[in-house]
C-alpha cells in the first residue's frame, strides 16, 4: 500500500495523521475498484498509477459508445455489400471495414496496455478478437485480389462479424448468455438425441403403414413413400407447421390412423417440447446461478481491495477504518454527478452508529448502495408562483389546481381517449371526422398545459416520468404532422402517404395512455419495462445468431428467388425461377421472402422463428437449390426455436417469479428507513402494488405539498424496483440463495493479497 | 374413546392390561383413518361402527372401479346418440343413461349414509351431483316427450356429463386442478385484458395503415378493411397460424410495413404468451402449494386420530404409546397383501429405539412409510436348479449364464435391433426381407429364453420390470400376428391389411428397446414415466373440456360439413355444402374435420389445440353458419391453449425441476439405512443416476447372487422415486417449503377433539 503524502493529500480534509494521508493515485485506484464492483467489471488491470489512468480512459463512456458505434457500422456494412440493399462499390465498403478493423485493433492495444501482459494472452476473448481481425484482413486481401482478377469471391469473414459483439470487453452479458447455453448443451443433447430417435421410429412406422396404400396428398404428391421425406414431414409436424394437412390423407382413408398422429403429437410436440423447455430452463438457471455467485464474490473482493487502499488504522483495537472525508472524496470520483444531499443520505445509512468512520463491512456495501437508484425530488416553487404569487395563489387558480388533481380529471380524459378511438375507427374522409381531429389535438394539448400549470415543469419532465414524456412527444409530433399534412392538402390538394401513415400511428399510440390510468395494467406494463434491459441481452444474442445465418443464407440462396414489383410481369407468378412454377411457395406469393439482401434475410429468418409455414419456405428454397438445403432450415429451427427461444421464455418466467415473490433487499430497506427517519421521504405507494411504480404521471403528494409548502424542499424516493445494471437484476434473481454463503465468504477472504485471483468464468 | 373388551381383543396378542384392549371396531376405525391419510382422502365419515363398515365398503376397490366404468359408459353414450358413430335408437341410449343415473344416485345415497347429514348438505360436490342428476332426468323427460311428439329436441344435459367426473368422490386431483385454475383466473384475467387491448390497438393501426391502400390477399380478398376482421386476423397471428401470409400483401407493398408485424409478433406472440405462461405457472404453483399444505395438515390430523383410538398409556410418565401387536394388526388391516418381512422392516424403522411400542410422533410416520414403495425381492432358486442341479451348475451352463450377463450380450442385441431397423426400412415385398423377419423373430425369442434361463422367471416378470414385460409382449404378439398373416397368405393368397398393420407396428416398436441400453436415455424415459400418473390428471382435465366443447360444437355445426368416402362424388370438392365452394377449407380437403360425431369432433378439437390452420378451420365453420361461430373457436383457444396447455407445461417444468434437484425424503433415507443395516439391501445404483431406476431389465446383482447363493433369501429395494399416489408426488413437489411449518403444526394440534375440522379446500 502506497502512503506517500503528496500535494493532494490535504484534500482528505480533517485528517490528523499525516502518515495516513492518501495520494490522488490511491483515490483513483480505489474509485476504479469501486466502479468496477458497481458495474461488475472483471478486468485485472495493472495497479500502477499510469495503468490506472489508462484504465479510467478505457472505461470512459465515450470510447465505449464509439466502439459500439463502429461494431454497428461494421455489421451494417452488409446492407451495402454484394447482395445489397443500397449497393456501394466494393472498395468503399472495404475501406470502411478497414477503418472499423483499425478501431477495434486500437481498442485492443489500449486494453493490452491496461492489463498485465500474461493476463492479456491468457484471456480467450482477446485471442478471439485477434483471430477475427486477422481473418477479416486475410479475407479482404483474398477477396480484393479475386475481385481485381475478375474472379468470383466469397466474403466468408462476414460470418465472424457478430462475434466481435460477443468478444468486446463490454459484451459481458452476452458472453455469459453464450456460456450458459454452452454449459447446458450436453444435457440438451441427450434429450435431443432421444427426440430424434423418437422421430426416426415414428417415421419408420409411418412408412410401413402408409407407403403401400397409394395415398396422395392434396397436391397429388405420393404420401410417406420415402423415408427421408417422412422424417422431414414428421419433423415439421413437431413444429406444428403442417398440422392437420400431413394427417388428412391418412385420416380420410381411415379414422383409426388419426391415433398415430395424435400419439405422435402428444409425445413429440407436447411432451418433448416441454422437456426441452424444462432442461434448458433448469440448466440455464443452474449455470447462471454459479456465475452470479462468482460475480458477487468478485465484487466483494474488489471492494475489499478498495478498502485496503484507503484504510486508516484509527479504530479501537487498531481496527482499520475509512474516514468520512476519504469516503466522500471517493464517491465524488466514482460518481461525479451525485448530489451533496445524496452523499449525506448514503453516509447516514453506511455509518449508522455515527462514528465518523466506517469499517470494512460497511464499506463493502457501497457498491450495492450506489446501485440503488435514489430519485432526488427537488421541490422547487412553480415558475408562475415566482412571477405572480398573488395570481397563482388566488382562489380560481387554486380551484383549477384542485380540479386537475381530482380523480374526475383523469376519468374525463380516459373517456375522451375512448371517444377518440371510435372517431379514429370511423372513416376519416368525412369532413366531420377530419375536423374532429383538431378538437382532440386541442384537448390533449390543453391537458398537458393544465398539468404543467399545476406541476413544476422540471419535475413534470424529470427522467422518471415515462408517461409524461410519452404523452408530450406523441401529442406534439401528432400536432406537427397534422399541420404539415393539412398544409400540403390545402396548398396542392396533395397528401403524402408517409406523413399520413405517421399521423395515423401517432393518433393510435395516444390511446395507449389509457393503460396508465388502470393500476393493474400499469403494474404489468412496469414489470415488462423493468425486464426490458435484461431482454436486450437476448436481443443481442438473436442478432448474433440471425446475422450468422443471414450471411450463410445469402451465400447459399441469393438470387434464387426473385421478387417483381411489377404485377404484370409473368415471372412474378413463379418468383423468376421456373423450378417454382406451381409450387405452394409461389402460389402463396412468398417471392419477397428471399435471401437477396440483409433486410429481407432478417425478415425471412424472423418468419422462420415464428415457425408457421416454415416447411413451405424451406421446401421452396430446397426446390430452387437442392434437397440438402433443408439442413440449413432444420439447423436454424434447432438453434433458434429449441434453444434460444426456450432460454428467452425461461428468463421471462424467472424474472416474473422474482417480481411476484422477492421483497426488497435488506440494503434497500435500510436506505428507505433512513429516508423516513430523516423525514425526507415521499410517501410510498401502498404495499399492495409491489412492482415498479417510479413512473407515476405526476406525483400527487408532491403537487399537494407544493400548494402547502411546509415540508423540506428536498425529498428522496427510491426507484425501488429498477436496477442500473442487468447484473444487479441477475444478482437479485438469485439473491436469496447467495446471501448467507457470500457473507461467510467475504470474511474468510484474505485482504492482504495483491490482485485477486482470476475468476474461472472470464472465458468467452 | 371406546375401550370395550370384546372377543376380538385377544387378537392384540401379548397384551397385559385388559382395560387397554381394543375392539375390532377400534381397529376398523383406526385402519380407516390410516388408509385415508395414506391416500389423502378427506371424507368426514361418522365414527359409529356401522358407518365405519359402510365407509369401508364405500372405499372398496370394486365400487370405485364400477363407478368409473359407469362414468365412462355414460360419457361414451355420445358415440351412439344423435350425431352418432354407431347409431342406436334413442330409447336404447336413454335406457342406458337411466341406468347410469341410478348407479350414480345409489353411490350418492351410500355416501350420504357414511357421512353426517349436515356435512353432506354442506359439501358443494354433493349438491352439484344432485343438480346434475336432476337436470339429466329433466332433460331426458323433455327430450322423450318432444321425440314422441315428433318435434326436434336438444339433449342439452350432455354438456353436464363430464362434470360427474369432477364431482365424484374419487375425482380429488381433478377438483384440485380446477380449483387451482379458478383461483388463478383473476390474475390471468388482467393480463388477458391488457393483451386484448394490445390487439385492439394494433388492429386499429392496421386498419388505418392498410385499408385505403387497395391491397389484396392471395385469394383476392380485401386486406384489413373491416375492423372486426382485422381483430380476428391479428388474433390468429398471435397463434402464429397465419404467420407470414397475413403480412405478405403489406410486405410486398413496402418492406417498411414488415416493422409493424415484427413489433406485433414480438409484443403479442413472444412477450404476452410468455407472460401468460409465467402468470399461470406462478399462480398455479402458489395455490397448489396452499392446497398441499392443507393436505399434509389433514393427513397428520387423521394419523393423530388413529393414534388416539389405539393408544395405551404404558410409557414412562404416562406417555401414550401404541404396542407392536396393535400396530401390526393395524397394518394388516390397512394393507392386507403386505408381506411379513415388510412389516418387520417397517417396525424396525419406526421403533428405532427398540422399545416395543411407539409414541405419537413415530406413529404419524406410518402413512408416509406405507407410501414408500418397497420392492420385496424373494431370491428363489431357479426352477432348473431344482429340477437338475448338476446340469444347471455344470461348466457349460455357468458359461452360458456368464455370457448372457455379459455387457457384450446387450451390445450384440442392440446391433441386431439396428440391423433389423434397416431391414424393416427396406421393401418387404422381396422374399429375402420377408424371410429375414423369421430370423429376427427367432433371435428375439432366443434372447427372452436365454434371459429366462439365467433369471428366475417370477423375478423376471415381477411387476417392476417394465422392459421385460414390454419385450415379451411385443415379441409374442409379433410372432402370433406374423404366423396368422403368413397362414392367411399361404392359404388363400389373401393378406389382411389390418393384421399387416399390426405386424408392422409391433416390428417397429421392438426397436424402442434400444433406448433401454443407453443409461442417459433410460434416465429421461424413466422421469417421463414417473411424471405419467400426474399427467393423467391433465388427461382428465382435457377430457372434461373437450367433451363440453364437443357437445356444444355438435349442436352448432353437425351436418354442416360432410365427408364423402366416394372420391367421384362431385359434392366432395365442396364438402357437400355449396357455401364452401372454392374456400381454402375445401381446397385443403378438410371435409373430414367436422362435428358430425363425437370421434371426429374430438379429433377436430385436437387439431384446434395444435393451433396450426386454426383460422382455416374456424373460417370454414363460420362460412357454413355465421361469422359469430368464430367466438366458439376463439373461446376454445383461450381455454385450452392459453390456460390448460400452459398449466400442463408448468406442471412438466415443476416436475422436472424436482426430479433434478430434490433428494430423497428423510423417511426414505432412514428406511434405506435400515435395509442396509439389516444387510437385506440390493446394492443401490450409482449415485450419479438420481432418477427412477426401478425398472432394470434384470437385476445384475441378483443374477450374480443366484449363482453364488450366499446372501439371505429375501431382499428389499426401494422403488425410491415412484409414488403410489399423485398426491404423494405433489406433496414432494413442495416438501422443502412445508417440512418445518407442518412439524410445528402437528405438535400444536389438540388430539382430543372429535372429528377434525373441515378443511377449506373440499369444494369442487
Amino acid at each position: 500500500m502506497t502512503s506517500t503524502s503528496s500535494g493532494d493529500a490535504r484534500a482528505c480534509a480533517g485528517k490528523e495523521h499525516a502518515n495516513e494521508a492518501k495520494s490522488k493515485e490511491d483515490f483513483d485506484l480505489a474509485s476504479v475498484y469501486v466502479s468496477d464492483a458497481q458495474y461488475n467489471r472483471n478486468i485485472f488491470f495493472d495497479t500502477s498509477p499510469q495503468a490506472v489512468r489508462l484504465y479510467l480512459l478505457y472505461n470512459h463512456r465515450l470510447p465505449q459508445v464509439l466502439i459500439y458505434f463502429f461494431i454497428l457500422l461494421h455489421l451494417s456494412l452488409a446492407i451495402c455489400e454484394d447482395p445489397a440493399v443500397l449497393p456501394l462499390p466494393p472498395w468503399a465498403t472495404m475501406l470502411m471495414e478497414l477503418l472499423c478493423v483499425h478501431i477495434f485493433a486500437l481498442r485492443l492495444v489500449h486494453y493490452a496496455k491496461v492489463i498485465p501482459r500474461d493476463k492479456f494472452w491468457k484471456d480467450p476473448k482477446n485471442i478471439c478478437m485477434i483471430v477475427i481481425l486477422a481473418l477479416t484482413l486475410v479475407d479482404m486481401i483474398i477477396y480484393g485480389a479475386l475481385h481485381a482478377a475478375g474472379c468470383y469471391g466469397v466474403r466468408w469473414s462476414r460470418v465472424l462479424r457478430p462475434l466481435l459483439l460477443v468478444n468486446v470487453t463490454e459484451g459481458r452479458q452476452l458472453r455469459r448468455a453464450f456460456r450458459s447455453i454452452r454449459n447446458a448443451l450436453p444435457q440438451i443433447l441427450y434429450v435431443f438425441l432421444l427426440f430424434i430417435f423418437s422421430i426416426l421410429v415414428f417415421s419408420l412406422m409411418a412408412l410401413k403403414l402408409f407407403s403401400k396404400r397409394g395415398l396422395r396428398t392434396v397436391d397429388g404428391a405420393p404420401y410417406f413413400t420415402n423415408y427421408v421425406d417422412a422424417v422431414f414431414d414428421l419433423y415439421v409436424l413437431v413444429t406444428t407447421a403442417n398440422s392437420p394437412d400431413v394427417m388428412m390423407p391418412a385420416y380420410n382413408a381411415s379414422s383409426a390412423f388419426a391415433i398415430f398422429f395424435i400419439v405422435y403429437i402428444l409425445v413429440n410436440t407436447y411432451i418433448f417440447m416441454s422437456v426441452f423447455l424444462a432442461v434448458v430452463f433448469n440448466n440455464y438457471k443452474k449455470y447462471l446461478k454459479e456465475e452470479v455467485r462468482q460475480l458477487v464474490r468478485a465484487k466483494r473482493h474488489k471492494m475489499a481491495r478498495a478498502f485496503a487502499v484507503l484504510q486508516e488504522r484509527t479504530g479501537e483495537g487498531g481496527e482499520p477504518l475509512v474516514s468520512r472525508a476519504c469516503w466522500t472524496r471517493l464517491i465524488r470520483l466514482v460518481q461525479p454527478d451525485i448530489s451533496h444531499a445524496h452523499i449525506e443520505l448514503l453516509w447516514s445509512v453506511t455509518d449508522d452508529k455515527n462514528r465518523g468512520a466506517i469499517d470494512k463491512k460497511a464499506f463493502i456495501q457501497l457498491a450495492d448502495l450506489l446501485n440503488i437508484e435514489v430519485i432526488t425530488l427537488k421541490s422547487r416553487p412553480h415558475p408562475l408562483l415566482r412571477l405572480s404569487p398573488a395570481l397563482y395563489l388566488s382562489a380560481p387558480s387554486r380551484f383549477l389546481c384542485r380540479l386537475v388533481q381530482h380523480r374526475a380529471f383523469v376519468i374525463t380524459y380516459d373517456i375522451i381517449i375512448l371517444v377518440n378511438a371510435v372517431f379514429i375507427g370511423l372513416d376519416e374522409e368525412s369532413p366531420v371526422i377530419a375536423n374532429s381531429e383538431w378538437v382532440f389535438l386541442a384537448l390533449y394539448l390543453l391537458e398537458i398545459l393544465l398539468k404543467l400549470y399545476v406541476c413544476e415543469p422540471r419535475s413534470f419532465f424529470s427522467r422518471h416520468n415515462f408517461w409524461n414524456w410519452f404523452d408530450t412527444i406523441i401529442v406534439v409530433c401528432a400536432l406537427i404532422a397534422t399541420i404539415i399534412n393539412s398544409t400540403l392538402k390545402s396548398s396542392g390538394g396533395y397528401t403524402s402517404r408517409q406523413i399520413l401513415d405517421i399521423v395515423f400511428i401517432l393518433r393510435v399510440l395516444r390511446l395507449v395512455r389509457v393503460v396508465d390510468s388502470i393500476k393493474r395494467f400499469r403494474t404489468i406494463i412496469n414489470t415488462l419495462i423493468r425486464i426490458g434491459p435484461a431482454i436486450l441481452t437476448f436481443g443481442q444474442l438473436i442478432l448474433v445468431v440471425y446475422y450468422i445465418f443471414a450471411m450463410v443464407g445469402m451465400e447459399l440462396f441469393k438470387g434464387k428467388v426473385k421478387f417483381y414489383e411489377d404485377a404484370s410481369d409473368p415471372a412474378k407468378a413463379y418468383c423468376g425461377n421456373l423450378l417454382l412454377k406451381g409450387s405452394t411457395f409461389a402460389q402463396l406469393n412468398y417471392c419477397k421472402n428471399n435471401f437477396n439482401n440483409v433486410v429481407s434475410s432478417f425478415i425471412l429468418l424472423l418468419e422462420l422463428t415464428v415457425v408457421n409455414q416454415w416447411h413451405v419456405l424451406s421446401s421452396g428454397f430446397a426446390t430452387v437449390t437442392h434437397v440438402s438445403a433443408r439442413i440449413y432450415f432444420v439447423l436454424f429451427h434447432i438453434v433458434v426455436v429449441i434453444i434460444i427461444i426456450n432460454i428467452f421464455v425461461a428468463f421471462v418466467l424467472e424474472a416474473f417469479f422474482v417480481e411476484y415473490s422477492v421483497d426488497k433487499s435488506d440494503l434497500q430497506t435500510s436506505l428507505e428507513k433512513k429516508i423516513e427517519e430523516l423525514e425526507l421521504g415521499v410517501a410510498q405507494e401502498t404495499a399492495e402494488d409491489n412492482l415498479v411504480n417510479s413512473m407515476e404521471t405526476c406525483d400527487n403528494e408532491q403537487m399537494a405539498e407544493q400548494t402547502e409548502s411546509r415540508k423540506p424542499n428536498l425529498m428522496f424516493k427510491i426507484a425501488s424496483k429498477r436496477y442500473r445494471t442487468v447484473d444487479a437484476l441477475l444478482q437479485r434473481l438469485f439473491e436469496a440463495d447467495l446471501e448467507q454463503e457470500d457473507d461467510a465468504d467475504a470474511d474468510a477472504d484474505p485482504q492482504t493479497n495483491g490482485n485477486f485471483s482470476n475468476p474461472t468464468f472470464s472465458t468467452a
